[in-house]
């Protein structure tokens, strides 16, 4: 049985009441709960980490390695800013997708660059708590076919 | 019953023979065919354009105007040089959702910048033929919601 | 009898329909209509050419050599990414002044350069459809001095 | 009856001799006297300040606020520099066309970018003398519609 | 027999008669009857495209592919601008030799870099129509080795 | 009675030791006295939290939220560097007064851009440990305000 | 008893009435008066000069010299473009604050580069016409010490 | 006999007191003495004209056509920043050797370009109050040459 | 007796895992091991701190002040992201030598510049783990001289 | 009977053994033999230069004037970096045709640019010891017209 | 007596017929003939070194340490690209006047900045031959005052 | 026995008497004796070579090529500048430590970018003559591993 690990960024947290405009009305806990049904369905284990320190998600990534099968991974503004955790996925490589719930096209330059997108087998951007599933669908195949 | 409109832009045409370990050896009436019976369990009609000419991609996003509900679009190399198929989007605007076969972000600075991203509902790159299937259950979802 | 050609590009058809907070409602039939009155009313003898394909605007230039006696030009988006153009209208020179219905330097920086705008006797932005008008009010003026 | 004041910036006082290869030779009292008869035909009142001095323009531009309907622009040199006159435009807003005399494309790249090209209605550029008629009828049209 | 295509891109039909000062008077008429007879001399056949539409080239590069054993290729216009017509070549890739007539690094800094000379064996500029005869003989060198 | 907390990032624990020369001889033990009484007298009630830790900060923002009413915030260096705080601050937003002790602008280019700036009230750099009491001044009546 | 100069730039006169939404609604005589009354309290003389002229704002600087202990600066678009400015105060030190009455960092990046500011003792932005009062709280304080 | 103007601008009269670790002790009036009398010997006729105001500067330049016979000019600040002033050498052509008493490579990069400088005959920089005199030898070497 | 401190910031706790091919099979055990081997030889006490932490890694160099003699600091990629830590370096001032394991000037551009290496007495890159007995060598050197 | 000399700049000497992957087996001693051979056959005299040192091939150039009709460089990393040989050129004119062995277009950015390139007639790279003689045959070409 | 030495680099030997319509028709040798006869006037010593090559420039200056009292510098191209040159100038400090012959601020741009104007006294240029003269002039009361 | 070659490069032949607060005040000579040395210490053979001409460098880059086991290259301004030298060393590649005897992170911004770091093994820099005796004991490892 594959696991899974999924990874959010600061301020993910308050995902819901966090600039709802942008972020929407689901709270992360609901997204952890729709994925925990999906990897059901899946037949693959998954688990969460979720953080706002940079040094955290550099160990949880580093934890990682050896145990887990593949991650998805939405660092927020860590995305823009962590050459840390960029070297965490190059000294502990692990099959991930990347995944913004904005489109962050849309925002400010800042946000167009991410450190780790060529790291990454994939990028979902812009759909929302939807993305995360797709996401999960798209690294069970992914994962599957090592 | 809603309408999608698949277009893909110049040389997608070559899918399965195209720089096969960028691209990948599935040809492009493969993915259609997919996409097709996909469409058919989301009980949704589906269509396909494909061309190499920039003015037939201005002219099939204004016709696909009042007459199709959302549109999955992957415009190769006009990504990144088409302000005029941008602005048919602008002109004629479609809920869509933009998806690149394999992930941008590894290959050279000029395929970075989408000049149609921040027009898209979503983004989806990097996932291989995968990535158009994955783009119909969000297109599908995001245009039920209207 | 002089002879002038008006030239649109990508996406002007739709003029009336498209963005009308930027262009506003008027269509480009009724432009046309206009710019025929007056071009009556100056004695000179007026055509029009509007496509969607940079290699149709391209030819349409080039066979306006010889034949007519200036020219009209909104090449739309074409304005900042066509070297072609630029390249028939080095390889045909014909007096033309540049019209943009909008003004472009409110827009977006990839829209404040013309790649034209030094080949023109002068440039009209902002003024909507009557900057058409009044565009034919210089070239006609222009032309007379030759 | 609408009243419209026409603003000339530095050495513009010189037209005529100042560099006859790039601004012609009709001076700034035979392009006043034009525009004077056109605004009589047009049935406005005209007025017409010109200044070397960028703090006199700001007062002008300060003073004209609530006594005038719509200005013409050429700026001249300050087109460029001048942040305060921007400003005076943005604290005292006021329609208008910025008019250029050369095609400001055509020369060095310090002179194609405008400071209140943003603010103006319309700007109209390299059509000489004419240019400051053509910017009068479209001024006139444009604060009828008020 | 080998085969070799010529590819002329935009504006490329008006030779001769087209900004003599730079591109000389020999037309492209001319030029190909010169690469006929050399190409016989050296025989090898050889067919010619010209367009001014970029969907077109892309076309004729994707035909060529599996037909042509190699090309001589001046992108005009399209050289420094068109991303769709290197995809092409990058998804068909075929021995080819760059030419220019001009000396592209006397001109305009947007003409000094080309999005296809990375692909190319060689790049030969500024020897006019004498520049299709040396790369001929470049190119059939280069592919009699394969 | 109203809320405000004291945020002051990495560093700024060793103040009156630090750099004297550009940050002065008071300890921040003697600034947030100094606070203390001056928001007695404002009838306020203040709290402070430093750290050195990016992440100890964004949690700290995030709790603060509905607990506090407004904020004096002094990032130190992630003044510069740190998007994750940006995001806290949108996330949770909260009227805040940014200062800082030192001129930025006498400093390395490096410090002159502020990513949290455009998110504040008002900005008040240089004035030394006094420029906290009169953010605390502005930040009352701001805060008074609503 | 020392001696402090308030210097005021362009279209700051129209404070109050220029762009309400930017600037508030205070005149500057108001703030002036404001100003008048907290130098009795804090027993300093105060003087007042505004000027949309950069030449008189660098004479009123060279003035200051010898006769005015310090001063409060806002040059409106001034601190932005003026280096003859700048020159004075260099020519002239004069310890001063400098303060602008809405946040330079919210507004076009044409604003956020200050040509005085590594010159100010400090910097004071984005909190209105009370920046002025804590300008002076801050500049006697300065003061008293020399 | 030859007329010669000399030009300053900006804070040029504060000279002997201005900074005078970079601009020397001597005072403008000192230096204006000193070109009396070596224009006495060259028997050349001088006159004095400075100014803080950009306006005069572009009035004193415009007055100068026909009644002088060349200029020194140095424009302190304003050769960094008037398009204004360039624009009145450009209308109003003059002979003219630029001068700087500093050497203002050694100063911040602001100061290195000269907005005039390619319109002079030469520039002299760096050697004090001496280069006013020598660029008075050049300049009568050179109008003598006419 | 000299103390030393040896600080390593993120991921370098994987050494002999992470990336081979660019880091070498050595752990960090066994660099510490063999410093401490040499340490001893140069009757030199030394310590050892490792931390993914930026925090933790301004907390471990504001600690080192007035107890530590000298480092030796591999910041890893903090060394080009962390200006928090170079301000705990200016804050709490230390000789050190910086060292990296890997030819930083052989990898992408971001790695090319070190936020710390203007504050160390000097740098070692590409020698692997001897880098860190050379540094010590060379810091032992240094802090003997004090 | 006409002159030609060929100039060959740094670290040609080593062609054969350098960097065989980037410039082929072929030693400069045999591109010079095939060189005469063809030069033979075209009827010209031919000498050749090569130096590793910037000076000699400014000498070399210098003394090239009157006594050659023609030449054919290739100046290596001089190419890139020498404003001295390019003044040379300037000031000795000469028409050449500049050779570069290796496609410069594949290399490294530095290697792009040639300043050179634009006082050349033409430019031949790519095309490996062949492009020497083709560049003969385009020189031959050239100055048997003048 | 004051020893100079007047140092001229690349191609500056072939003055006076090297592109004469920048450099004038003056040979250098007459340069050298007028400077030793104003050196006799002043009564100092003066000596000569040209070279094309960069290292010999380097040893003429360090050989100069010590035995001259100043310089008087035309380093050609090598203005632009030599910091060797720089380097031995800080190696061995020594009086120095930057001249150029031509106004290098009408040349194109990579003449605009010299490697060593900040190291200079003084910079002349644009006065053609004169300069030197002047440059004379002016470093005789410069190591006078020393 | 290996053989090394120590290569340094312009000015550092005035070791000692250059710049002493930069580069201390032991002398070319004195660390040759200490390399010597060492050298023996280690068993290993050593030479040295130091030229101002950038040309020698290459020169001697080429002669050792096959005679040398190893070297250790200081190439002063060189460092920064020389395409050729680098070129020289990949042609003629040899294992090489790079050596800088001031921090070049301390110093101008033109200093921080070497054209041949990349090729070396490891870079030492800041460590004054000590980092050639630790540059030796590096190169003496690194090629007994080979």
């Amino acid at each position: 049985m594959k696991r899974i690990l999924v990874i959010n960024g600061p301020n993910l947290n308050l995902l819901g009441s966090r600039e709802p405009e942008i972020y929407g009305s689901t709270t992360l806990a609901e997204i952890e709960a729709d994925l925990r049904t999906t990897a059901a369905a899946f037949d693959v284990a998954i688990d969460f980490v979720q953080s706002n320190h940079e040094g955290e998600l550099v160990d949880a990534i580093q934890q990682a390695r050896g145990s887990v099968d593949g991650a998805i991974i939405n660092l927020g503004a860590y995305t823009h800013t962590s050459l840390a955790i960029r070297d965490a996925l190059l000294a502990a490589p692990l099959p991930f997708v990347e995944v913004h719930l904005s489109n962050i096209f849309r925002r400010d330059a800042a946000r167009h660059h991410s450190l780790i997108a060529d790291l990454a087998i994939g990028i979902i951007a812009g759909l929302g708590p939807h993305g995360y599933l797709l996401a999960l669908d798209a690294l069970v195949a992914a994962i599957a076919d090592e």
